[in-house]
């Protein structure tokens, strides 16, 4: 597909603590409730790739036009880890992170955030 | 497959600058290097998608067992973004980033490194 991305993206890391061991091990509504997430934001989804380990654990990576979004879970620790890189200006992603919080209802979430800009010189302050 | 994690990961994040755009444009050198990039750091590579977008620029990102890794290209602005999160310890994903920039040879890079803790409670003083 065709795609001009901005110079400027948002990458938004985290990890949910506290999570229900069952919501955990339940890795298909784990990966659709991502997909969901992402579609709720208007993400164009491209691809995907879903992987169950063994005897417990997933990762779910998504190939998006704005970059890419992906989960690993640690059901032995009732954590998740979230990520998403996207490059539709400095806040995007905080749609699907803050679904993805409210359906999953850890009990505390290590956050961070981040701007990316992808153009040498290119300011902040200028946004495109 | 079988995969026990350990509860302290790395990410690394980075944007490399002043790249040369016909190295930008070779979309298969570039999927093959990071794979190669990755199997000499010893990572395990599960799985991987790579999209092609028009008229330029591609993803790359590859399932590991420990966890994942990625590369967008941005050929109109010379620059490659580079991600990795992977759950061997606090260094874990520089021997790969290292081999990439000597690869690719960036005029800079805006380098971002950072642990992650999965497992709650946890201090990185008492590492496993």
């Amino acid at each position: 597909m065709t795609f001009q991305s901005s110079p400027v993206g948002n990458e938004i890391s985290c990890v949910m603590h506290g999570l229900d061991e069952k919501v955990l091990k339940n890795n298909e509504m784990l990966k659709n409730l991502l997909l969901e997430a992402l579609e709720q934001e208007k993400f164009t989804l491209l691809d995907n790739i879903f992987y169950e380990f063994q005897p417990q654990g997933c990762t779910v990576l998504v190939l998006l036009a704005e970059s890419h979004a992906g989960i690993h879970t640690y059901p032995e620790h009732n954590s998740l880890f979230f990520y998403i890189y996207s490059c539709r200006g400095p806040t995007d992603g905080r749609k699907t992170f803050e679904y993805l919080k409210q359906k999953l209802n850890p009990k505390s979430v290590d956050y961070k955030e981040r701007t990316v800009i992808v153009k040498q010189g290119h300011k902040l302050e200028n946004r495109e």
